[in-house]
């Protein structure tokens, strides 16, 4: 008997009817005699519906009212999905982040857990209910509704089957496993059977939308096995019998044991936009000053490159989500004027590609051929950045499928 | 400088627009120096579409996950009211019922308040804000969601200026008062400045569904000043300006100061369904017997008629809402075997009219009045039900219009 959690996303829960195929899925676990805890996302759709109505009121919605709108998409489908397992005769009770309780910070649209309580949940799995958790919610320490952010499900799955020290963390999703790459741009992708959790957050935050970036890094600190796998598949995969179904997130040991190759997928993100801060005073500091005041407008920032100054200056470059673009642009403008910097670069009509495998780190040249590959194509590099096991590069936006398909091809990914 | 209590239903925060009036006109009192605690309802349709999609999982909703599912419509106009007065530089913060909170019994999809904690919201008011309520929802001791049942945000309206101690607590609905009747049926219904509790009582009892009729009990109860006004109409009612708009209602002695009719108005009710059980043994706890089974199976019974036995039986009826005759029939069926009854008979195409007025206690012959004026017009009454201050009649439904109109006429309500 293993204690599994799992989570479905928006589309595995967007009708009625889907809701009562996961009911089933579910019931076919608990009948194993498996615990099953579930997350679950709004019904699709349902969010955007919420969020159109709060732009409706305010431009920029008040984050704590925000929330408490924002949050009763993932309550639908709760109460809905514990009735859907009651008219099967499964005993299920749902709760809200609140009532687990989910503790988190008090950024509101952005918290992140802090704490989640055990008991009930415990209790309620050990009198044989199924135990539904709405996803991307928790409370503040004054009882303020609070949300995770867009995708924040999967970190709502990920920290309870960390508090709960579960068998196995399941993510259903529309696509059964992690690829190569997108099959909708290179169809030849392969599905892999494991993935590191480095290649995994590598890929992930590099657009790779199977899971987000803060559950895996959750997953990897709190050693949760996580396997990400589809929904519409009729095979079920539970850990402990060996199956292989969708891909398996692992610690970097277990998948060393297996033949890999030296990359594990070409990642892409198409919605970034770069910004370069020019003339800036090359002293300690500078960098700080810059991005402090971007993190404090609550903008993400994506890479970072400073280069080595000339003349006592130097070209600060960073990237950003394209729809953070303009207010990133606004606070770049401030910052400018408090440097003395000389000018600001911007360009919105960029993307970045990425390779990455923890192979890369013994085997040189992986930087080379990627290059090489690109620039047999007259594909313009206009930013490099690199990790111990991956190579960004930021390109036009234009040739974003064509890079992908030649490198997906290079690097042997196909086969 | 007052505290005030406003509740908005459904059809006054229908839409994004309307929820910006709304918002204008809290504004307007705020600005005028009150403290408002702001009661909502769910935006007019949502809690109809969240009732289909329960009812597309299971046809007969588990309770408990029920009001989980429908609670989130209240929590949506909460958030998205507090944001509108926020665009309108007002400071307002959301409370759902579980974070006021609100604590109520555990009968789910019914369930009654028991007490309300008003530390927070005291606070939030004495820092200057408005606190704006989800109505029709609570919490149980365990932390479950519940709800208060169908038009619950007038009683939790009522009960928050109960606990608050409000000067005023003001219903604003799509009508600008309530009527001697229904304006619908009756053109020259005339709007009454005031009401006695008790008339409201029955009235709202006999289908004005102006108010709910718990709302009225509680206001009753506990001396809550209660104002039922449109909020279509630009004219703003505040109690201590002596402003007459919409119906104040009110303790008996204020109302007797005042000139008043015999009859304040002729009440009706469409969804009506009556049931008979003929043949009972005439003993004591029969109607305990029949009246028990029904209830636990929460179908609320409305008129409750037994007549002298003959032959050592006698004759049991009852109406209840025509939605739950089916059920009420099929419990009836089972205490039929039960006590040896002889038959079931039963009618769902009646309606319940009613005159109501504190009057009627000094003035004799308003029962014969009302029936004289209906075998005018022959028609018949199947079931006759009095209070202290109301007569009610049970009669075909096809006559209702006619019977409404011809009472109203005799009671010179047009005057």
């Amino acid at each position: 008997m293993a204690l599994i959690v799992q989570k479905y996303g928006g589309t595995s829960v967007g009708s009625t009817e889907r809701i009562k195929n996961v009911a089933k899925r579910i019931a076919k676990f608990q009948r194993q005699g498996h615990q099953v805890v579930v997350v679950v996302s709004a019904m699709s759709g349902e969010t955007n519906r919420l969020i159109a109505l709060t732009k409706e009121i305010q431009e920029q919605p008040d984050p704590r009212e925000y929330d408490v709108v924002i949050s009763t998409g993932e309550q639908v489908t709760i109460g809905l999905l514990a009735m859907a397992l009651q008219d099967i005769n499964i005993n299920a009770k749902s709760y809200t982040g609140g009532q687990v309780k989910i503790l988190t910070d008090n950024t509101f649209t952005k918290a992140r857990i802090i704490s989640i309580e055990e008991n009930n949940i415990r209790r309620d799995l050990n009198d044989g209910k199924v135990v539904i958790v709405a996803g991307f919610q928790g409370v503040d320490k004054d009882g303020n509704i609070t949300t995770l952010g867009r995708g924040g499900s999967d970190t709502s799955a990920v920290a309870l089957a960390a508090a709960l020290k579960a068998d196995e963390c399941q993510i259903y999703t529309d696509v059964d496993g992690v690829y190569t790459t997108d099959p909708r741009i290179v169809p030849e992708a392969k599905k892999l059977d494991t993935i590191t959790f480095e290649e995994m957050l590598e890929m992930a935050s590099q657009g790779s939308k199977v899971l987000q970036i803060r559950a895996v890094e959750f997953a990897g600190k709190y050693k949760v096995k996580l396997r990400v796998l589809s929904s519409l598949d009729e095979k079920d995969a539970i850990a402990s019998s060996g199956n292989n179904s969708g891909t398996l997130i692992t610690i970097e040991e277990d998948k060393q044991k297996m033949e890999h190759a030296i990359i594990s997928g070409i990642a892409f993100n198409r919605d970034e936009a770069k910004l370069t801060l020019t003339g800036v005073p090359d002293k300690p500091g500078i960098a700080f000053q810059i991005l402090n005041a971007i993190s404090q407008s609550n903008v993400d920032v994506d890479m970072i490159i400073q280069n080595v100054g000339r003349d006592g200056t130097t070209d600060f470059s960073f990237t950003v989500n394209r729809g953070e673009f303009e207010k990133a642009l606004s606070i770049l403008e401030r910052v400018k004027l408090q440097l003395g910097a000389r000018e600001i670069l911007s360009d919105n009509k960029i993307c970045k590609i990425s390779a990455v495998g923890v192979g890369m780190r013994s085997h040189p040249g992986v930087a080379t051929k990627l290059f090489q590959t690109l620039s047999d194509e007259n594909i313009n590099v206009k930013m490099i950045s690199t990790s111990e096991i991956k190579i960004s590069v930021v390109i036009d936006e234009k040739y974003l499928e064509l890079a992908v398909r030649v490198l997906h091809k290079a690097f042997g990914l196909d086969k």
